[in-house]
């Protein structure tokens, strides 16, 4: 089943393949360092208030999210495959860690974050183990209308959380999307003010400059991809006339405005104690989900801008990188992990080349963490929560869902199934059910080959469908051509249909099954030709093959079936396979 | 995806569906009835021995295997497609219904019986009611090697668990494998003389008759086909002979032999008292692994045997004939039945017609019931056990397992996993284990298609693989072959090998994908499809499609790939989409 081509050439060194960034750097062009240092700033700016914000999403403390944002990014940089990924934390594994925790921890914030850093720990040897025992297609079983369908389902459910901490709401962390709604509902009469002021303000400053702005820039002569950066910062700038805005008004004090409060300074600091804390087991299925998430969504960022440069990006490194930055981000103290789509972005457009620029950022949000923590203060969560709205809203897909939907109804099914599945029952609910029921669909089709009884293009060698086409049949033969390889999964339905067909005829004397769309027969399906070719003959009639393939005459060779069938009755093509059979008639 | 020609002519009206057996009945030959009855009597002999057996071997009273030969074959020959399908207890089955109940019941005998009626229940509504949502080809999902595995597994078990009777040494039910062997290791000095006499001349004699004494017969100028029929007389035979001798020689008192004890004579009497018993829930795991191996061998004889006489079986009309019989079944007080295929055979081969013959078997199993079932008193449970060893010996193929591995190594590992699965963990899990692994290896396969990058074969319009052939090639194309559908599971694989081989291609000018193998595209994978083309437009590459099938390119149109492609890079055939290309150059 393997792809038997493989035109890479010679493999480069194995210490190579394990730290790519060697190689990547040898290979640099002259001025990619100066580019370098500019992306990794302009994502530094744009990853920073993103940190803060998906910890608070994650109801985690607002410095796991800019640990999340030192260590990780060093580590990928030296292990990962892609050159532009811009690893640290995401707003969907962040609210997925909010999901697990929430149960898991009842309350007591340091077991909350003791839980944290064990999921980090998690996703990593999860991932780890995956890349190390070459499993990584198993992460292929998420399809992308199932992606799609949590993404978007995950993304409103993000927003709704958001509205309590955006008008200053109360609300408990553990309510069910409806609940939520209804509690928002009840209190609007009672939001706060001024929070709300904050919120809202940085809501329309956000859409704002992406829209209006953006355009203003470029009617006044920017570049689009200088323009776009531009508009980048506009999150930091946000955040930073918040807290001086909140911090000059004394609004905590006036208005009970909640703020993020203090923040230590420093850098993150190695971890152990979560390695003996107990809750592994209980946390394992939510680290799974995580790893898959958080895995699917890096390599088809890392994929898509990989492609766009012609560089190479190995699933199975990146399982291993990504495994080992997530159990790094654990032993920093930090949540878990992964490669953010807007960001990583954000960071090929401003012109990364190497993953220098991810060491940059890394810098920078450090220098961030060391000298500017203290001055976190008196940031308005209403803020974090206007800049997590903002980001996410871009992730709702409903388009998406009516665009499957037309092309395919059973992945459209899928889809509205995920999505409707995460909104009624819960992140991880509802993401199980559709990787469930896209897998079941899987198996359906797979249990249904398309069969097609043929016949012969007056005056050619084409054999096509009789019900599509006019063409020649005789009535001593019937010619059927099975269009998938025939597994176990398949085998009772082509039995029963071959079966089907064969009992309507009378006077049949031989059946020829044209292998032309069959790359692979397995035992069960080797078992039910030997039968067929065995009740076949008790009634009189003859079993054929035709244009079977050079991989599964190579596997067929030695089995009873074969032996009974070469070469006589194996013929090249179909339309031999008829000249010898209405020549002995 | 479905069978689009269904050349069945008209189908027959919708009662007689219902009930296949009014047409069947109105469309026999004549001298049918005298063969009917004839296959049914010695199906009868055959059966009533066995039906005792069986019902120790579930640890269940003799009595409720009578009774699972009596309903369930009635209500099984009014709704079953097969006209020769014996219905009743068989070996499988019945320790299945031991594995189950044993924990269930805790030792509790009143407990044991409801909770055998529970399970007939259960699996006839799990059929039932895939029968009526037409789900039957979940059951498809077990392989044949699977199968095959677990049948020798449990067969192996089964003469495990007979030894302590067959030789009269105590031993406890839940015992696992090896310790039940640990056991019988340390006892066998303390074997009853009196049991082992009768059981292991009971073995001996089966086999003697099986062997020896089916080549006097035939030597003696009979039939082969009737030879084979008298031989099966033989278990009954000395069913009857045992119960003489050990009456005779006053066994039980004399010599401690065990006895079947006393059976109440009488037909089944409808029992509802199950339904309200607790422990349904728990019960259900194992009633749908019992309904599923159930299923699957009654639909693999029915199958076979159809076959020979060319008649047709509906495998939807048969998961819900087997679900009514099963719950007619619980309700009559019976085990879970299923087809067996010895007793199949003897019907077939009896020459039985018309589910007539079952009828027939059922009158004679109940007459037994009701007039002699007081005789079985002093019928040894030794002799049952042999019967047992001797029946299920058969099922034993350790040559398939070496066959199995020989073709194909995830065949043979999913085969060898199951049996050691079953000896070392148990029926159930052994199983699960077994499914499960076939279907990882299965979605495995589907996840790795193979990918050929083709040239022509000078002189012809053949293309083929430039690893296999010498081709010619073009430097500005890439022509790469697909030979498999295009899912969600095989996308990323696809993508990345897509991509791999265009980035090592200077000079590239056009990719042409030759779809002759792939019969369908799902969501995923044309949103890879579209990805592709705008990534290789930007590396201004061109992608093209060669021989795409008619129901592919059905569901494509309307896509956004569709009107970009259609029709100008659309190609009939690759040499068209060469000719194109090369005169382009």
């Amino acid at each position: 089943m393997a792809l038997d081509n493989n035109p890479t050439g010679p493999r480069p060194p194995r210490w190579s393949r394990l730290l790519p960034l060697y190689g990547d750097l040898r290979g640099r062009e002259r001025g990619a360092l100066a580019q370098d240092l500019l992306a990794g700033t302009i994502t530094a700016i744009l990853l920073i208030p993103q940190a803060l914000a998906y910890a608070l999403l994650a109801g985690l403390p607002p410095e796991v999210g800019l640990y999340a944002s030192i260590v990780p990014p060093l580590v990928y940089a030296l292990l990962g495959t892609s050159r532009t990924l811009a690893v640290g934390p995401v707003a969907v594994a962040a609210v997925m860690v909010s999901a697990a925790l929430t149960p898991y921890a009842g309350g007591d914030p340091d077991k909350y974050l003791t839980g944290a850093l064990i999921l980090s720990a998690l996703v990593g040897l999860l991932l780890l183990g995956l890349g190390l025992l070459r499993l990584g297609w198993l992460t292929a079983f998420i399809s992308h209308p199932v992606l799609s369908g949590f993404t978007t389902g995950a993304a409103i459910f993000i927003v709704c959380t958001q509205l309590p901490a955006l008008t200053g709401i109360a609300a408990s962390r553990d309510a069910g999307l409806f609940e939520l709604l209804a509690v928002i509902g009840r209190s609007l009469p009672e939001l706060n003010p001024a929070a709300a002021a904050f919120g809202l303000t940085t809501v329309a400053a956000l859409l704002l400059a992406r829209g209006p702005l953006l355009r203003v820039l470029i009617g006044a002569g920017l570049a689009r991809a200088t323009a776009a950066i531009v508009v980048r910062t506009a999150p930091l700038v946000l955040v930073i006339l918040a807290i001086l805005c909140a911090g000059a008004l004394d609004a905590q004090q006036r208005w009970g405005l909640a703020i993020v409060g203090g923040v230590p300074s420093g850098l993150p600091r190695p971890q152990l104690g979560f390695v003996t804390a107990p809750g592994w087991l209980e946390l394992l299925p939510s680290a799974a989900l995580i790893a898959l998430i958080g895995y699917v969504e890096s390599i088809s960022v890392a994929k898509a801008l990989a492609f766009r440069r012609r560089e190479k990006i190995d699933p199975d490194q990146e399982l291993r990188a990504l495994g080992v930055t997530n159990i790094a981000a654990a032993c920093a103290g930090a949540m878990p992990v992964a490669g953010g789509f807007a960001r990583s972005m954000v960071n090929f457009e401003a012109g990364a080349r190497t993953q220098l620029a991810a060491i940059f950022t890394a810098f920078w949000v450090a220098l961030a963490a060391l000298l500017f923590a203290g001055l976190l203060h008196d940031l308005p969560k209403a803020v974090l929560a206007a800049i997590i709205v903002v980001a996410v809203w871009q992730l709702i897909d409903l388009e998406g869902l009516r665009h499957t939907w037309r092309y395919d109804r059973g992945d459209g099914t899928a889809q509205a199934a995920t999505l409707i599945g995460v909104l009624a029952l819960g992140i991880e609910l509802g993401l199980s059910i559709g990787v469930g029921l896209a897998l079941l669909l899987f198996l359906y089709r797979t249990s249904r080959p398309h069969i097609a009884v043929v016949g012969r293009i007056a005056g050619t060698e084409h054999f096509r469908n009789i019900h599509r086409h006019v063409v020649e049949t005789w009535p001593q033969l019937l010619l059927v051509r099975i269009d998938e390889n025939l597994y176990f999964a398949n085998t009772p339905r082509v039995e029963s249909e071959l079966q089907n067909l064969v009992v309507d005829r009378a006077g049949l004397e031989a059946v020829v099954l044209i292998l032309s769309g069959v790359a692979y027969i397995d035992a069960s399906a080797l078992e039910m030709l030997e039968n067929l070719y065995t009740s076949l003959g008790e009634a009189g009639v003859e079993l054929h093959l035709a244009e079977v393939k050079g991989p599964v005459l190579d596997q067929l060779r030695g089995s009873a079936l074969f032996e009974r069938l070469h070469p006589d009755r194996c013929h090249i093509s179909t339309e031999r396979a008829v000249e010898t059979l209405t020549a002995c008639a």
